[in-house]
């Protein structure tokens, strides 16, 4: 069980930013969210997610190109802009990652199962980087804001990857927070049967 | 920036579980998990996921008829069994959750961003609620093999959800686990750009 601190640094207190503090991210803390988030539970341990981290002036530019006007300025501020993508022939590392049965067979010709496998397992691998960053002092700022195709040519021409969203990584500015939108209550989002 | 244990308790040392201990999840507990997670970041803060905690006996049968056989033993013994649904009509709650724009005009009538839309946010909140149950002491066991229209039917007759995916939370039998399988490395998962 988590204390209030750190229930408050993932949860109760973290905060969308969109306003990036000028201090850097360093490669070896891009690895540290990812060797924390590759930890997180997927179906039959697919791992379908594969990031891009993206740092370099000309490589942020090539992605900003991509984005939506409004999340333009943000991304170019951020030390580190993540590109979670899905490798959408993620079933041809099955037999590393699940050495145990044949689970490259349930995927192989059966498109509609790659699509939904890669997706809802990418998205929680994705969910996961975000909380692992938060976990080591980070803040984030998700983006769905963007032509897919673009960033698909600009990343990713002549592979199995695929774009799922994109997220800016740094430490926020606080003082430029919005107050915070409501959420459901749990009477609204939930019930117990 | 959390401590060791609490990265061992939500990564590190996190395991998908099977076998479950004969110890009751209290609705408090329930509301307790919804209530950290639904601060998670989602896209215009939409809020998709619709959660059904299935607890009582009659309606965990009901489910169990709709899961794969290798996942019905399991979700019996469970003291808790979470269906995580989208609401494909979750736009008509973002003049609440986003009242600072007309939000809901992005999607009526955008099928393509409607249904992509509630499959990524829901994804996100359903690990989201994997890592809060888990931040409060629980496990947790996801699942994906199950008879999808069943359960539509089973639970969400006439109403605009769609279940995503299912999970167990209670308190797993480490004794019962099998050896961790591998996960990808940074180097063939990751490349900093």
């Amino acid at each position: 069980m988590l204390d209030k601190a750190a229930l408050a640094t993932l949860f109760t207190e973290a905060r969308t930013h969109n306003v990036w503090l000028n201090k850097p991210v360093s490669d070896e803390l891009c690895q540290q969210i990812y060797d924390l988030a590759k930890w997180g539970a997927t179906s039959a341990n697919c791992s379908p997610a594969r990031i891009v981290f993206v740092k370099s002036a000309a490589e942020k530019e090539k992605l900003v190109a991509c984005l939506s006007p409004g999340n333009q300025e943000k991304t170019k501020a951020a030390p580190v802009t993540a590109i979670i993508a899905m490798d959408m022939e993620f079933y041809e590392k099955l037999p590393q990652l699940f050495p145990h049965a044949d689970a490259r067979s349930w995927f192989v010709g059966n498109q509609p199962n790659i699509d939904a496998t890669a997706f809802r397992n990418g998205t929680l691998q994705g969910g996961y980087l975000m909380l692992a960053a938060r976990a080591l002092g980070l803040d984030c700022g998700p983006m769905s804001g963007f032509d897919a195709d673009k960033v698909n040519a600009a990343f990713f021409a002549g592979s199995s990857l695929k774009v799922n969203f994109i997220c800016n990584f740094g430490y926020g500015d606080a003082a430029q927070l919005f107050p915070r939108s409501p959420r459901l209550t749990f009477e609204e989002a939930c019930r117990i049967v």
